[in-house]
């Protein structure tokens, strides 16, 4: 089942998209207005949020099929984000040419403890249809799509799609500047849904794909899957919470292998869509900040 | 004049340590519970904390001595934590000796821009008296004791003492482990109070010592002037807020020189005490996380 | 000057009137969002909320002249809503014939304590352009405009409009019955605006006047003025406050002589516009709960 | 089952006294925190509060017998309270004696319709061992022993004890002071803990009973039966609920028929001990407000 936050005046709504449509779950008890209060219910009760959303769907309302369209939905959670990095399929090629990846990348790349950072505060994390930050002091920026974990607790209860962006030339200069390359105003976008851990068979084979498109143009249109991935989403989630004070509801990106080359650098106006197997779309326009 | 956050049960309340003794400024005035409050008034007055505190002095109500003393005070602000690295001087020496530091450090040493980093949420910083802790699969862990830098938005509104806790054997083996070295349960104590930035003389020359005891018995034990920055405060502050959304309180944390050398790592039970002139002591004892 | 909330999504702003036209204050200082916050520092700081807001004036944006109209606002203050009955002439005519009249109201009138009760929490308040309720079981239902008082902490510090919505048939009962005429969903409406009490002259002398619209004729239309008030305001207040843990910010609405007659009652559609001399026009239509 | 909240510094922690002990059910899932997070599960799994608990209490802690003690559980729910009145029988005595009793009350007694009103904000609400407040400017004042209804949304989910303070003197004067009489400055107690519906019987056969002492002297020791009441409580939750907007959380106090006469006030230092077959006793000390 996919999660969406509904983007309503007032009081806030979740929908529910299944197998027979999309329901306004909060029609049928008015307590249920977030996925935050879907998780505490099933964390209270041990239970899934499938399992306590599939015995509400009798007394949801049904929901127009354009109720889930770009903007009409928010971000699906407010909550901490962090991210991993180094965590996709490296080519021999590459590691052999050393001037392309520094040494650290590949130390990470062939090392137990995986590359896991703080990313974005709920107020620098933008949704579906919102503007995704380029620092104006930066002059080469770029997206990265990720496969999003949902965690309640230290518990994987759902996915979404995340864009973790990033600032090359800063990140570049010196690996003492990756924070500022990675958490500014806006470097983060999540969205459009939470697909249920359940309903997803196996996170490790999804395919994903970007485009970036400037002036109607495509300028960038590659697609990976999440099984080029060299760790496990179970390995990177375990370090995030090893020693951490996790919060109720967190989000954590697993890295990306797709990434715009050398020769491109976004600019204000162009638009990101992320794609993501069984989760949706994401789309955002970069403004600079 | 400082402020302190006095730990109460129910409300907050706000005290003030002035030239003529302790108040207790809530009293005057129960719309002013915390710095935050405070804060507010003086940003939206364009005034500063003193000025409005000073207003209130006397119909603010008189404390003892030993109202302030720890285990009566929290964390004097509730706010994200920044820090920043490479600060202080490095000796020709060590500069020279590449063994002894890596060359990141000296390229941010001698780079114009400063290394800045999120360190903590609210919730993952202690206030005096509090447990700061050490990550369990850490084998090399250090206090770091710093001058913080109290802001409203992008004004530099006060002074505090933070520690700015790190795991040395995580940062040690790759750079991209930075954050996980630095941002975890317990990572950041800020304290006693907040030294008002109107009653500073010059954040540039205080005298600032550490202690770290442990069963009682002093094992490291040294000091130094923050004026051995090669930053300024100005010039780490510019680079926090550049292109962030700064939050409407937060606190800077702006390097040290103190580390204890590589024979000492902290073990649960130890007491670390930060002093920065003019500002107070800052103690915490360390616990395992 | 006149204070409203502008209804924007995400970060709330506010808005003041001055004799120079309409301004976005929140862009002087991002800090002030709600009248709240003014009223915030406007307390510690022991100034007026217009002293503070004259100050921010020039530092803020100009807005459109369209900026303030029904639906770009909403309620002025989230904040508790206490009403006072009884608090205009009663003539003598009226006072003699007892049928008109039960003695219990003729006793207050005649009596040194007010009628001062709770009428209404925030989520039982709305704002502008919002549908204020007529209860389903009640056969006779009526408007009540009256002068509102806004305070900050037991002090004065501004004046809105406000409906004191009521069940005349529940009240009619038995007295007992008062708080289910008063106090149920919907029950109130304030707005559209505070005007701060330093630039009001007399609030014992403002023209007051309510139109009920039906399918766009009017069946209802008279006016009033405050000054045929037997209470003052500041009495009001005082019975309001005292032995009462007044919150930070509230509203007391301070009676009506306005009232449509025994042969009308509102239904659902209507549209009740109220009118208060140096205020403005709080409008609303009416829904069944 | 019964609840308690127990009055931790810091974050707040759930017990639950079963047949089998006391447990910390936090403990199990830290997710749950209050009563009002079990509520929210309960509600959302369609289940109830006991039988989530149940399931919780293998991994629940153990705590020792003193941890309920007076002094360490604070009030059971944060939430609105409401109170209803005239609600035991009234003796065919004192329904003839006209002067003993006014006839709104003889009115409401046989109306379909009963009294019920909003008695109190949350921060007007005490819990076990803080003190309930007495009018400085009344001067008689009682407690009213009551049984408390406490309610998700419009469902009953638990009983507590309810003290709805009153003023006798204020209230006698004229039905239009009834509000002053009841809400004000910690007019209200509630506590010490939640009995869950589903563990009580039959809430129309509870022995309640009252004592007050001054000076260490009883000064009333009464005792009555919920059974004396001529409303149901489902009656009564009828009568809140409709056409209200009613909060997630909230408590009906149902009345009382324990009042001490004409003979007696209460006086600042009084301990009020008002005992509920089932659900324990609470214990409160009279202040001035």
């Amino acid at each position: 089942m996919r999660y969406y936050q509904l983007r309503e005046e007032g009081t806030p709504r979740l929908a529910v998209e299944a197998a027979g449509g999309v329901y306004d779950i909060t029609a049928a008890t008015p307590r249920l207005r977030t996925f935050d209060d879907l998780l505490c219910a099933a964390t209270i009760t041990d239970s899934s949020a499938d399992t306590v959303a599939n015995d509400l769907l009798e007394k949801a309302a049904t929901l127009p099929s354009d109720a889930l369209e770009n903007g009409s939905v928010s971000a699906p959670v407010l909550g901490e984000v962090w991210a991993a990095g180094v965590t996709y399929r490296i080519s021999e090629e590459a590691r052999k040419s050393e001037s392309s990846m520094p040494e650290m990348y590949l130390d990470v790349y062939e090392n137990d403890r995986p590359e896991v950072f703080f990313k974005a505060t709920p107020d620098r994390t933008v949704g579906p249809g919102e503007g995704v930050g380029i620092r104006a002091d930066s002059e080469w920026d770029v997206p990265e799509p990720e496969l999003g974990v949902v965690l309640s607790g230290e518990e994987i209860v759902g996915y979404t799609i995340g864009n973790d962006m990033s600032s090359r030339s800063i990140e570049g200069k010196n690996p003492l500047y990756l924070p500022q390359a990675k958490v500014y105003d806006r470097c983060c976008s999540i969205g459009p849904c939470i697909r249920s851990a359940d309903s997803i068979d196996d996170p490790h084979d999804l395919e994903m794909w970007m485009t970036i498109s400037r002036d109607g143009e495509i300028r960038y249109d590659e697609a990976t899957n999440t099984g080029k991935m060299v760790r496990s989403v179970e390995e990177l989630v375990d370090c995030y919470v090893a020693h951490n004070a996790v919060p109720d509801v967190s989000v954590l990106l697993t890295g990306t292998s797709l990434v715009p080359d050398e020769g491109f650098t976004l600019e204000e106006g162009d638009v990101i869509e992320i794609g993501l197997e069984g989760i949706g779309t994401l789309t955002n326009t970069v403004v600079e900040v």
